[in-house]
């Protein structure tokens, strides 16, 4: 097969335009020839399942399934029964990008809770989780939170606990969407268990295709008390790969060393970058704190117009004009700053 | 990330325990670099679209997704409407071993029937065909089978044709699950549109996974007004893959050359040596005609017990002893021979 | 069987703590004996059909069920494929109070809005109605609307009218929650087709137990283009009745005289009543104009907490101290004349 | 409104062609006037939970429900979680004539066994709860029985109790779909406590409606570990009915007293009688022995043909032309002695 595309063409529109970082192809083939017990009884999968518990500790159990959607509907259906809800911010992936594929497929209701930044708190929490023990009511039964956030935000530590403490204490359960879970943890400085099995996170949908991987997300349980079933419902909702080494492979390519880490580091460091050479552009303002790989500003809607004829990139809200830049691992200084340099420009344009 | 399997050892349980044919990881290097638009509107996404038309017809247009379940879900709920059932054999892996996927995922009621060799005919469709109009019955709308079948057996172009007339006459559709379409084409010695697009079948889940994908199959809609949704029905399916590139690549690399019908023609080539090999062994029963890839055979439960030690494979019917022999694109034909050896020294006891 | 209750006690909780209006009862004894055909082909059910269609037009069909909740999953099921959403209020009843129903038999997304008096308008429409084409959207197909209310307020036929236009223009259809349509009507001092088939409405909810019946609603398709596969919808969603006679022998006893408007102008008038007599008792504040069945007002708690001792009625949100008082066509002058005594006692208190 | 049917007419096709007994409706209006509580929080439905201790056992719990089709769907959704599977016979209603409602509603599967004559066995059983712990396989947690069968056959206790026991030693439960619950007890002259309760079985459908009720059927929770959820099932199934008092009160006027025994023995009589007055026409073939209230024969299909315009009657096979004959709590011994001389006369003919 020939290549089609240019290589040297990189926009700021999505992590997921990236593609596969080196070391994570170089695991794919360091994987490959010979048979393996296909469905996940492969020695990649078990040495998966060694280097999580690592990270996330000894209690923890990873399944690798192939997208995000997968990871949150798959997670959400082991932590609830069949009548039972899901409090979640408006912004959030799973209601809002999903399709509808909680509902659909899981029969699922969502809860949702308008937030200024994409980030719950116990009263946000509030607004949705009452009604206990009135069968008029879809039971709440899990809190659902992103981090970072779809806005680019971070939770800290506490922002987590105090969630946690809440959601337990009304014997609900907490779920964090880690779709970017590496970029949190280098904004935060702090490893990924800091904010999530230390804090009392119940179970995790982890990240991996954002963060150049080719494609794989895993649900990794770290309270096997928050849930049922998760091998039965791993396969009935289509997510069990035949040969799971691969993906195995490719979450070890990420976490068995710092790639995971240097990656996201390094597509935060652009953001920051970009955000710094934006922020005083006359005209441009800056809308979320950067403390991941997003940058969100509001643009003129003309100078957006011309822009993303030059550099790919989403406008968020069309009501007001505020557009989306994203930085993944390829992402370069230069790319950023000829971005920068071309905004300046469409701005004094 | 270390190799950490012996890449010399293969058996014959499964040609998912296959790994990726070179040619493939090539491509997807080849795709890989720079940036491309996510969720499928890349460059080898459309080609794969020409490609797909080229061996389809014009009319056809192709869905990537990830497994098999995914293709085959997809493809029947895009084919039903909310109280329509589907007609197929018992032995369909849609039912036997997709853990009741189509069921919870989609609300689809599989009305099946016991076939000999895993092969439907009009008539045997016509056991569960019938209650049109009764609001008490699941409206039987579509006739779903298998080719290569679960059992190692091919539909002559005819016996499609007769199957799709029949559901036609009756306002049924036609569903071919495909994930051995190769070996079936290698197998009939006939292009895969002679058995497809030129008799009758509506939509095809055309299966690469097990002919040396990584992973990758796709639902290939051969008549468009079969069916309805599919993009929001994919997505809503947990089957969309945001690096698209990266799965329209390892589909291309399979079907832009020749490269699935010489995979599909060695690993039939070494499953009728396999058969030639073991047919005359005294007490070995061949019980089906090896039409693909797959030897079925019955022998002592004791001499499986010792064999499985040495080479893996599964039990396919623990009733009755019948064993199931699948080779794959990397069988060579020293591994026949020595399994070959190995079961004759078994039975010799 | 004896009686076991106090016939004489009656309360302003909701109109379905009332019972059957005796006229109700002599018409199930109508159509008692002998044998009729089930499910629906029996002489009451064909003479329903052709009230249902002097009320609402040539048209129309009916379809009767067991319940609201029924009616409503039925009749959105009917008008949605499986990748299609549903636009409502925040406050409609089956977001709110159907325990997930939607969701979760029939998979569908609902995408709610806030609404200051329970209703819709275009622009609120529009705040849920947009990604039309995008996948990652569950696809806005209906806009559900309640009339009367959940808050007691009526739609004008010209705000329906709008509000199909806008929804006809962007390829969605209109769906009518009728649990309290003969309220409205009384309250509107209109038929009830000047508000639904004169104006616009595709499908309606037909709400009979909360105006005086045992058990029964319909599903009342207004345009027969906005649905599919009505009569499979309702048997698979078991809302199927097998001596289906008794149900539509009570819609009949509603609608084939006027009793469906005597009973509702009574409930109607009792709650103009209540609220006249409780308007200028001070600190009691009405929050929503009386335009059907029920009166919304604020209380100071520890007043409702001493009042429902004496008189049974719900708090609707115990953030505010708002309660709600519903009135039923077995409401007496004297109960509302006592209650109101009893308010401005406590008030005083 | 007029009565439009005429009372004197009765025919063989189903005992849901009857209408409703005096004494169910007296209890109908003994329940009547006043307010209760909604939603099941009355006096009748506390009586009723009451009563079903009595027949079922101190462990016993009641959740009236709208019909049968609810009755199996909220119960086998309480007895299995999201990847479990349901063993049954092909013959059963749940699979057979519920237009896929387990499947549609609750992502049932249902695992079916041919069987002779309706009725379940260990043996019959095992050909499909197998693969426990596979995730390839929906999980088979359920058995569910008819009793009196679909084919008017009953299971002694002691078959009973070896499925139950069978059952429970795969970790399996056992759910009883007793539609003619009443026909059975009749039938094996034993309390209904003698085949469910004390044998062994889980959860019971308590069919109300086939014995002289309106409409009302209920789940009877025999052992409440075997369940989860009942009251939100029932909500999200759409079976919970806002004015319960008078589907309890239709349940207690079954079981407080013996009208369920003397209805049920009734029509058992006059399917005896019929059997009796038929076996020896010659020509008339009788298929299954009458242990309830059905007769099943074979008659030539131009018989039948003219008898049914006579008397109205179901084919059930229209490959073997065997036909069934249902009586009911109104069926008079004239209208069998005058049925069984049309017979003769058509076969004579």
């Amino acid at each position: 097969m020939r290549r089609l595309h240019d290589p040297a063409v990189r926009g700021f529109a999505s992590d997921n335009y990236a593609g596969v970082h080196p070391e994570v192809l170089a695991a794919i083939a360091a994987a490959n020839e010979g048979h393996q017990v296909s469905y996940g009884d492969d020695v990649y999968t078990a040495r998966l399942a060694e280097v999580v518990r690592e990270h996330f500790g000894e209690q923890a159990e990873v399944y690798p399934v192939f997208n995000g959607t997968g990871a949150n509907v798959v997670a959400l259906q082991a932590m609830t029964r069949r009548w039972e809800a899901v409090v979640c911010s408006d912004t959030a992936h799973v209601h809002a990008d999903e399709g509808g594929a909680p509902e659909k497929m899981a029969g699922l209701k969502l809860l949702t809770v308008p937030t200024p930044d994409g980030k719950l708190t116990p009263e946000l929490v509030d607004r949705q989780a009452y009604g206990f023990g009135d069968e008029h009511r879809a039971q709440p039964a899990v809190v659902s939170i992103t981090q970072s956030s779809e806005l680019g935000t971070c939770y800290r530590p506490a922002e987590v606990a105090a969630l946690a403490e809440h959601a337990h204490e009304r014997g609900m359960r907490l779920h964090l969407d880690g779709a970017r879970i590496a970029n949190a943890a280098a904004g935060l400085d702090l490893p990924m268990r800091a904010f999530t099995t230390d804090v009392g996170v119940d179970v995790l949908s982890f990240g991996g295709t954002k963060n150049g991987l080719l494609a794989a997300e895993a649900v990794i349980v770290l309270d096997p008390g928050a849930v049922l079933g998760m091998t039965y419902l791993r396969k009935t909702s289509m997510q069990l790969a035949s040969k799971m080494r691969f993906f195995s492979a490719q979450l070890l390519a990420l976490l068995e060393g710092d790639l995971w880490l240097r990656s996201a580091r390094h597509a935060n460091a652009m953001a920051v970058r970009l955000e710094s050479a934006v922020r005083d552009i006359p005209g441009v303002r800056v809308t979320q704190p950067v403390q991941a790989n997003a940058v969100f500003a509001v643009l003129p809607p003309e100078v957006t117009e011309r822009l993303v004829k030059r550099f790919r990139f989403y406008t968020w809200d069309p009501h007001t004009g505020e557009v989306r830049w994203m930085c993944a691992f390829d992402t370069t200084p230069e790319d950023v700053d000829a971005f920068a340099a071309a905004i300046a420009e469409e701005m004094a344009g």
